[in-house]
């Protein structure tokens, strides 16, 4: 099967019409994709090119090809003030609208799954929509209570690709002990096996990062490696996943570079999103996991200095569409004949 | 000047030997090299190579050579029971007495600087030392209270090179918030910067990495970032250092691989480790500043597993070597002439 794919546009005062429009004779050649947004802001970065955009109301007018961008508009906002580079209320008032409406169609099984462009919590506080970002409207739409972000990079320099998924993110480095259990961990480990099955199509080799230098060294620079992460590491292996660990995380990362680890379990932000994006040449991916439908997202934001300049980099929303893809099909797969 | 550089054979179980054989051919097209250490284990991987040892007692018979290889005996040690990649007493003890012999003979101005191949802590446990390595014992027999080291890595990755120094090393992760003071990340700015201008032969472009995941977010997640952080880098700006900061971690070190900055402040062991051993590949080099005279070393261990074996990788004993050249040529032309 070809997937259906929503691209929703996220914050047009940024780079994702741009990116999608640079992407585009690409993502046509493995999926339907549809974009989800304004019509008129995804036709400004096709000057030059011999891409049209065609406007659509329903998904199903809907006849994507390598020249022709159908663009579902999604919001009764006039966006015609918003000016590249800036943060806007309408702007972001529409990227929520392009997104909700994303969620409802693939919901409702009008569409396979959705990939999203950055915005950012900058434009919808400016709309009045008091959410951080695309995860807290995503959860609440869906009613998913438990999910997690996969961060998932492959490039020249790791072309099998590897996954990562946090046991903490967003939050001061000095809060992260509390939350680092071996219950946590061992819920991100089974979170971790679950996907790299659909991405590998088979188990992946997981491995988990140790929170201290030298995986403590023995102990002499910490206990967390003994006490907490080898007991969860030691459940998952009983449960018959193929998980390591804890591995010192300066050497675990060259190793996984080299092909040895599929999947990581860092412990805090920075662990994980240090390598990804020294590996992925910030063309990292994020997926999302545990919601009920197939969502993945480009890792980087809405650049605002650079919006509007053709020059952004559509690796990432290439490899997002790409992912989601497989997502799809590995899903496909697994679900009993109907 | 060719600078006539010391390099001691570490613990003879590891690879030291082996990778000094490897690398030798070039370490003598841009310095005066001469092995510290056991002749004997010196002759053991050059079987089938062109290369020869030359058994001296002193170093001034030293003719160092494409072909020749001078080794000065350094210890009294009986290293003939010595197995490859185990842990040997006599191996720990001579180790020390290679390092101590070469510390002593470039103090006394008889050699330039010196260069370490790796030795380990158990071995010097094992032969009755208590010191956790080659650092400890550079400080007590130089004299020196307060010095750092660099990691230092420049390859295909980064062909300009970048360095980093750390606030906070050997220690729990959760310990580290202790020693994180505007006075320490302060005093490591300038010691990098002091560094930087040899390595460089002018001022580097420095940059200090935050704590807390997207440096806080304006405070969000933690406030080190604006009141330990912030006021260092200023202090720094106003006496006249090229730096700025705090800036987040994950984006800080793919601006340095793309070469915005030649020298990083880290504030933990991880944060500057994971990226340096990316970047590098396993080949970074340490250089300890502060001390009186000019020392480097391989980055990595004694390799245990794969002594004997010649897989071992030299690249790192060479880049040491030629950082040490580098350095000492700086120092020579920052002297007043004679």
């Amino acid at each position: 099967m070809t997937p259906r794919l929503l691209l929703t546009q996220g914050d047009v005062a940024g780079i994702g019409p741009e990116i999608i429009a640079k992407a585009w004779s690409e993502l046509v050649a493995f999926s339907r994709p549809i974009v989800v947004g304004d019509p008129e802001h995804q036709s400004r970065p096709l000057a030059g090119t011999d891409l049209r955009v065609q406007p659509i109301r329903s998904i199903d007018e809907a006849e994507p090809n390598a020249t022709t961008i159908p663009c579902l508009r999604a919001t009764d906002v006039d966006l015609s003030g918003v000016e590249l580079g800036r943060i806007s209320g309408p702007a972001g008032r529409a990227a929520y609208d392009f997104l909700v409406a994303a969620i409802d169609l693939t919901m409702a099984g009008r569409a396979d799954g959705i990939v999203t462009a950055p915005l950012q919590k900058e434009g919808l506080h400016a709309g009045g929509l008091d959410y951080p970002g695309h995860t807290e409207i995503l959860a609440e739409r869906t009613g998913t209570r438990n999910f997690a972000m996969m961060l998932w990079a492959r490039g020249p320099l790791v072309p099998h690709g590897v996954g990562v998924v946090h046991v903490t993110l967003h939050m001061a480095l000095r809060d992260v002990f509390a939350k680092i259990t071996t219950a946590a961990i061992r819920e991100k480990i089974d979170l971790l096996d679950g996907v790299m099955r659909q991405l590998k199509d088979g188990p992946g080799r997981l491995v988990v990062a140790a929170l201290n230098p030298h995986a403590s060294d023995g102990g002499l620079f910490g206990d967390e490696e003994e006490k907490i992460i080898a007991p969860a590491v030691r459940a998952a292996r009983d449960s018959g996943i193929d998980v390591i660990g804890p591995l010192p995380s300066d050497t675990l990362f060259v190793r996984a570079q080299r092909g040895d680890f599929d999947g990581i379990v860092a412990l805090y932000h920075d662990q994980g999103h240090i390598p990804l994006k020294l590996l992925s040449g910030l063309n990292a991916v994020n997926i999302s996991v545990g919601l009920p439908i197939v969502r993945t997202s480009v890792a980087h934001g809405t650049a605002y200095d650079i919006a509007g300049k053709g020059i952004a980099d559509h690796r990432s929303l290439i490899e997002a569409t790409r992912v989601a893809a497989k997502l799809l099909c590995a899903r496909q797969r697994n679900e009993p004949e109907a």
